[in-house]
């Protein structure tokens, strides 16, 4: 091939991030060639501290620094325990803190049972939410998977599993996003905002 | 931040490759995460590697393995030294031989002369290009800058540069790009395909 080995690897190595095709990996790698060094040196760096310095919170398993063993929500007294809103992944935590609103905590799956890609039950972080539920202080179950067909399987399922606690379980309300347009809405999308309209006040 | 140190590192560092937002960064950081490990290792070792194992061709001021004077283009003897296309980057050099349909060589500026960015003459391979040109041999020079604003003006000063050299040179051709809808070309790209109308053989 023309290129240099050692760009090469990088074009290769860029290549198998989600969304970086190719052409976006070489363009990138040509890009680091001509940067300042502390570019490349600074994200090699972050690269490999990445694995050893985090670590799953032990009780929503969110991920947290190394060496903790509660993440910062979880060890924060003045959240609400007794409110658990349950995510497929740890950026889905993120979106929910930007909104200032939750003052609940998290319990953060791995993940969606997926039948097709041979995801089940064992590999998602469900029997820890079992456990957790089972030990009994909590009121309520916000069951905030994605609006997708896996995600709504997932929270099916745990709706099941947790029928026993007695616990109040909700789900996240559908609707038309705000900022959107209702000419472009799929018909599911509408379907829900229809049967779930709201008194205006 | 709620995210752990080493994780905003990450999401830092990739943030400030180009075309990435802080949105793609994390997420990016979040599949990293959770990817087996040599993903993010082998991209690690990749980007140490480009600085120290790459280098410039001294004759086209192509990126070449360390070690090497002339890139594997300069040094191939089947290549035709007489005809030297000058391009901005070295990708540009890449996008050529896909065409496999250009056997001279190639002169990489590593820019384009911009006033705007303060990009002058001096920043620029021009130099090199005007003594290559200078010591002989040359008999056709393709001017292969970008069609936009910087490359033509990048390329009228070229051949000022280069006239007293008495050597032919070409500029690539303009028109509608292959698979293109006439109805969707803006009108300098129409302008170029109609004063560039060629027979029909």
């Amino acid at each position: 091939m023309l290129l240099p080995d050692s760009v090469q690897n990088l074009v290769n190595a860029l290549s198998r991030l989600p969304g970086v095709g190719p052409k976006t990996a070489s363009r990138l790698a040509f890009y680091l060639l001509r940067a300042p060094e502390d570019i490349s040196n600074d994200l090699a760096q972050a690269l490999l501290r990445i694995k050893t310095d985090t670590t799953l919170c032990q009780v929503c398993y969110n991920i947290t620094s190394a060496g903790n063993t509660a993440c910062e929500i979880c060890a924060n007294a003045s959240r609400d325990q007794r409110m658990i809103c349950v995510v497929e992944e740890p950026l889905d935590v993120l979106a929910l803190e930007r909104t200032g609103s939750f003052t609940g905590v998290y319990h953060v799956l791995h993940g969606a049972l997926s039948p097709i890609e041979g995801i089940g039950p064992d590999q998602l972080r469900i029997r820890e939410l079992v456990l957790r539920v089972r030990a009994g202080g909590v009121q309520e179950i916000i069951l905030a998977t994605n609006p997708s067909m896996e995600g709504d399987y997932t929270a099916a399922y745990l709706r099941q599993q947790l029928q026993a606690a007695g616990v109040r379980m909700t789900r996240l309300a559908r609707g038309l996003p705000v900022g959107g347009d209702l000419e472009y809405a799929d018909q599911s999308t509408l379907l829900r905002a229809l049967s779930g309209r709201q008194e205006m006040d």
